[in-house]
């Protein structure tokens, strides 16, 4: 019955998860675009999807950041915004690939949001880091 | 035209405000709601929309992570949402305040977004730091 752990009977632990499930879905919504771009400006070639996918498993370790199946629509949304170009190209051991590279806009938009990103996470960390216990 | 300050002519600067201006809103969504708990949490005592603008004012500095008008949407939710207690008080010097605090569900909700906000910051971190200059 600790300050950390106490439990209300009231409360109902799927209506606590629907909540978490939200809130890292909100989260995910403007952060998965500029890891993606992030990305794909490092990379210093195009990649296809499979790729993407593949360099943000190696870094999530066990974390499970983001399906792969979440990428595709963000690819689209970034390419029809013009931060993305995409070509398809071939492939002899299945369906066509489309590779999609970083363009000119998509760079100054990265420089831009990672700004917006390390200023709200900065502000953010404020108030987590001080109320928290460490972990 | 260095890698950092090149400049296309085809893209319009304020396409890229409007792209900008979209990717902090999507921050913003549930990380506004994130900092509201954590300051309630912080309190110890039940605060009113003022005041919490206030707090979130003095840590911001310079900064305008989020205006107080913004605020109150988001207290409503949590309030509906049963992750805030809310009671409306009068005052001598206008119209009465409600004051809003944090209830044992928000507490717990506060933990679960605590621990998938640095899970995710973190996995941005690795993306963001890694391609970027510092400054």
């Amino acid at each position: 019955m600790g300050a950390q752990t106490e439990y209300d009977p009231e409360a109902d632990a799927s209506d606590l998860d629907a909540l978490s499930r939200k809130f890292q879905k909100e989260l995910n919504a403007g952060l998965v675009a500029l890891v993606l771009l992030a990305v794909l400006d490092q990379a210093g070639e195009d990649l296809y999807g499979y790729q993407i996918a593949k360099r943000l498993q190696h870094q999530a370790g066990e974390g499970t950041f983001v399906k792969q199946g979440a990428l595709y629509p963000v690819l689209r949304n970034l390419s029809a915004a013009g931060l993305l170009s995409s070509r398809v190209v071939p492939s002899y051991s299945g369906p066509p690939r489309r590779y999609y590279g970083i363009t000119p806009t998509g760079r100054r938009t990265l420089a831009q949001w990672r700004d917006i990103w390390s200023g709200t996470r900065d502000f953010v960390n404020q108030f987590i880091e001080t109320t928290g216990e460490r972990s």
